[in-house]
């Protein structure tokens, strides 16, 4: 496998023009919890205006595309719902494009995202957000019973994970463990394995090719996540560019024990911009 | 593999004569929920009679030894502490015997009975059990997290799982996720691997060799699941009985996608007494 290589003023240009749509993963690369990550603005503006495809692809499945649009808002960014690929809406769409019955109910461990992406796609939601309390995990030792029960005693009962990311950073500080801690509890229940509809899976690329009608090898997916943004663009065929402005640092991504290689690397988004000045 | 055959009046007397101690798991085994099992009484008391050794191995860590023994006084059956090997008692035995720095901390998600035998063993637990209100996972997100935590954020943090459990009976009807659902969580927070120190890992059997001093082709390992009691019967080496009086009923034994077959299967233990009458 080739080492990734830093992004440079040398190399940008080459890389640029070679893709014609920008994925985006979102937490530790558009924003750090509630904050825009620097330059974030005039980066997106400049792609725009150079007539770049720009989408964002996110496996937090909290938040519908809708809810999603008003968070770009409200830090100062305008992107329609038809730009974001969240894993809510994902989940939505593989029980759509798979003729789920209508008139059958889907039990939902998670957030409020996932049951408003549902309603919009004509199914019926169950369960969603448990009570406050129990805060990020966002769910309830009932919730695991009943998902628990579903699965054992329905055969046929369809298990969808949304995403498998063992943690989230609420904060620069904190760690939480991610939708993989819970979906790691059904797993252990059920000694069943779900069908995974966010990154690294490529089951959005459908979606996205659609939309775009563009080659995968003219799309470049940029994250801060090797095991998910980076492995999800490979495995797609695109181009890949690692953020460190998220979870992944550079010792990670040199060590030894790490397989997965993005095409370049470099600090923020912003580099992009600033690399292409002339 | 050969198919698992009935216990019956022929061919009972062969597996008594050519076993010198019977392992027994509880739940499904001796007792369901708060009820002994029909015919436990005398049939512990007939092969205590005939010179036999008993154990008892149990998965449920949420006691220590001493609790069960009190368990079997309530329901009429006297057994000593040093007759009983739970995987509570494992666990703490797991860090004595590797060493483990008594001034270190032990975090534990889980019941009471893993902090007894800690500290039975000369080691500090934290942790232990939650508010009631979370009811048999018996843990709640905070412990979760912590957990996650230490993992990751410790190189060389110790994961010890007592079992993995899918799934436990408090009664005839109802299912609740087992210890396999918090281990499974675990799992998919840290991406860690627990070491499981109950069956169907072998680790008890060291201490059981220890204390009988009987080759494990002369023990018999009775229980009600294939996954976790045959399983830790035959990779030991012991002869293997499958009681229906628990979570397995015939059909799960006799479907062509299971792969576990003990010995020898019948209906309740009280059989090898009824079956042995003359």
């Amino acid at each position: 496998m080739e080492p990734s290589i830093p992004l440079s003023p040398d190399n940008v240009k080459s890389l640029f023009d070679s893709v014609e749509a920008f994925l985006f993963d979102c937490d530790g690369v558009i924003w750090k919890g509630d904050k825009l990550i620097e330059g974030v603005p005039e980066t997106l503006e400049m792609l725009r205006s150079k007539g770049k495809k720009i989408v964002f692809v996110t496996n937090n499945s909290r938040k519908s595309r809708k809810q999603y649009a008003n968070k770009f808002l409200q830090l100062g960014l305008t992107v329609s719902g038809e730009e974001i690929f969240s894993s809510s809406f994902a989940a939505a769409m593989y029980l759509k494009i798979n003729n789920f019955p209508p008139e059958k109910k889907v039990y939902v461990i998670g957030g409020e995202g996932i049951l408003e992406e549902l309603e919009l796609a004509g199914f019926t939601g169950l369960g969603g957000p448990a009570s406050h309390h129990l805060g990020r995990l966002g769910t309830s030792s009932e919730n695991i019973r009943y998902g628990t029960l579903c699965i054992r005693e329905n055969p046929g009962c369809l298990f969808i994970a949304t995403n498998r990311d063992a943690v989230g950073h609420m904060t620069d500080l904190q760690e939480w463990p991610g939708a993989g801690c819970m979906v790691g509890a059904i797993c252990g229940s059920t000694q069943k394995e779900p069908i995974v509809v966010g990154k690294p899976s490529t089951f959005m690329m459908d979606f996205l090719l659609k939309k775009f009608q563009i080659n995968t090898s003219k799309m470049c997916m940029v994250g801060d996540r090797l095991d998910t943004d980076i492995l999800f663009g490979q495995n797609a065929g695109c181009k890949t560019l690692l953020v460190l402005s998220g979870v992944t640092t550079l010792s990670v991504l040199q060590d030894p024990s790490n397989n997965i290689q993005p095409d370049y690397y470099t600090g923020k988004v912003a580099d992009i911009f600033q690399f292409l000045r002339p």
